[in-house]
């Protein structure tokens, strides 16, 4: 039985402040979510002594231990050699590994150089981990006392995929039926998460249910899970239906679906196109729309008007709207959404155009100030996103993407 | 004199992964721009077994242990007791910070609880780290051995204001002035981080410099530090030179700069202005740019045009030439380019058409194959930009956006 676990991230540009280590993170909340407890998160770079300290700590503390990065080919890539050194045995390189290292870079026309061939090297006795998305493949090891090491790299993108298709499975198969857990995710859009807090706190999760809130803005993700297998299989749906009607108005998606997703299969349920008319954003929304695979089946296209020129020649937008109201209006926006439906021919035109900042803001029309105009067969609506709060330029593009795009939402829900 | 840290992050929201730590990344930062290295980083729970070990482990790695969170008024609010625990001391009420805390509480008209006393109460002997940005100060106390424990709150802001105003200047205190480091940081294009380390690996590092490499796709850094300072300064700028000739080609930015702001500033230099004809990046390329604080000064917009039909309509592409050669064709791509430039008055017209996947591939254009197009003054060019190696849509986009740019990036730089 697998109950705790010691996350190691490792790398010198952890330790040195670099990049932030969102691996951890991203373990530690699907550990939670299989019932296991993290005792520690070790962080430590490139170094000999370093890295064997932390095997050693991680061993002591954790039924099991994952760690991330140092799989590459390059001389500070050490973790294989190091792990093996820990168990007292050789590196053995894989020869399948090996071979499809090889013709990965052959596929590329890449020249293939010896120390790539170092990431086919692994703890003698080692089961591999294969990685989808990139080259070099983690690797499980024992450390005794049935406890495991288990090894996967450290790009964010290659270790998700590798801990989604083979750690957590194992994991499962490990633990045995009893201890599967039942998971809902809820996608939440238009609170703040204290305002979450407040709404689920009267829910009676007793001591097998748990709720978890993760905040990536402009994200807001309510996962609930219950513990203990079939026999809580009732528990877990009446607690899924009490939050579905507590959180109603909130929820976005029930899933783990991206609002982009939930506004596509809109859309293609409902055989509408869509064209966007994008001034601030700059492109965002397009960018979360194709982000879809299949997407071109509702998508038609969209225009960046940044200038007021580009208004008016790409959406035929009135100059003389212009120079009474300004870009950042609502006759701007309508006229946007009105000219990018009628030119392209899609069924909706959405218009986005506000002061994303840090300049460019003004006492009637300060950093913040966004319209957003749908139109639409029998519609024909600008909405004022306020968005002043948000402090950074950055965010007030995203926070606006999401908001028009749960406007949009809506509208085709109801 | 401070060599080496220990960083301790503490919080159940930590180890569930509801919160990505970002405070130890931001205070390595800091240490390293000081000399300092940080040994190892650790995260627990508000656990008591846990928070001890940590300390134990931080008090024999580091010269100073620097630890963030558990200060507030709450009952898992553990540090102060815990670290007094470990000294062999009891906690003492501080009566200027507990009559400050009164005071703050009694300005905002909130009721004083007799828990929120315990924010006043520290390890005996401890000097407290003012907070300027909360209500919990910091402490600092002696571990023994002229090893120290500092420790700030856990709250991102209130702990950059304390570290800033009084860990910072404490530290450089204790150090001295020979301790600063020499950075260079530069941005690479173009080689694999395998490729890039079989280049740099015939500087003569000494035991004074160091390299780090960050691939962050589709960005990859290199890191030149040494330290020692102002004895070293020959030294670094010597290498300095070395790295950007044996590098030249494949340095895109000397410097923290994003492939975008790059471009940003060669065309606010040449005075031009830029307009994007997007199809498989669906507004990617757009979002960069504009990314970009300022932009609208050269960027006028752009068209994503996902359909066969806003080609046609929104650039002009000829219909014929999309039923001869196919969307994805170096013809379209020119027609793009010229068509954007033409239309929307730009200097640059840059146009994007390609096959992102996961469908939409056939053995000739198989997913991956992207045509870019340049258009302006005496230049009008299409390239085949080959990204078949990577194997999801979104690295084919991000790539596609890097590789373009670039190209933008070598011909306003010629």
């Amino acid at each position: 039985m697998i109950a705790s676990a010691v996350i190691l991230s490792t790398g010198d540009e952890l330790t040195t402040g670099k990049v932030i280590d969102t691996n951890s993170a991203f373990i530690a909340d699907r550990l939670y979510a299989l019932g296991i407890r993290v005792a520690a998160v070790l962080k430590v770079g490139d170094e000999r002594d370093k890295l064997l300290w932390a095997f050693r700590q991680a061993q002591e503390l954790g039924d099991i231990v994952i760690g991330t990065g140092g799989l590459g080919p390059t001389a500070d890539d050490l973790t294989s050699e190091l792990v093996a050194e820990f168990l007292g045995v050789t590196t053995k390189r894989d020869a399948g590994v090996a071979d499809a290292l090889k013709a990965r870079y052959a596929k590329r026309g890449v020249a293939f150089t010896a120390n790539n061939l170092k990431q086919a090297d692994f703890p003698d006795g080692a089961d591999i981990i294969p990685n989808p998305n990139g080259t070099a493949p983690g690797f499980r090891v024992d450390l005794g006392q049935g406890k495991k090491l288990l090894w996967l790299s450290g790009v964010p993108h290659e270790m998700s995929a590798m801990l989604r298709a083979s750690v957590l499975p194992w994991i499962v198969a490990q633990n045995g039926a009893q201890s599967t857990i039942h998971e809902a995710t809820f996608k939440i859009n238009g609170i703040s998460e204290s305002k979450l807090d407040d709404l689920v706190k009267p829910l009676d999760l007793g001591n097998v249910a748990k709720l978890a809130f993760r905040a990536h803005f402009p994200d807001l993700t309510l996962r609930l899970t219950v513990s203990g297998g079939a026999a809580q299989a009732e528990r877990f749906a009446s607690l899924r239906g009490q939050i579905k009607t507590i959180l109603r108005d909130y929820i976005y998606a029930d899933g783990d679906l991206t609002m982009e997703e939930v506004v596509g299969q809109l859309l293609l349920q409902k055989n509408l196109t869509l064209a966007l008319a994008e001034s601030c954003t700059g492109g965002m929304i397009s960018q979360r729309i194709t982000r879809v695979a299949g997407s071109s089946a509702y998508f038609l296209g969209g225009a960046v008007t940044y200038s007021n020129g580009e208004k008016i020649r790409a959406l035929g937008v009135k100059p003389e709207t212009l120079e009474r109201v300004g870009a950042v209006s609502q006759e701007t926006a309508l006229e946007m959404s009105q000219g990018m439906r009628q030119r392209s021919g899609a069924a909706i035109g959405l218009s986005i155009t506000g002061v994303a900042g840090p300049s460019g803001g003004s006492p009637d029309k300060p950093v913040g100030t966004v319209w957003a105009s749908i139109c639409m067969e029998n519609f024909h609506e600008a909405k004022l996103l306020n968005l002043m709060v948000l402090t950074d330029r950055e965010r007030i593009v995203q926070g606006t993407a999401q908001a028009a795009l749960n406007w949009l939402r809506q509208l085709l829900s109801s």
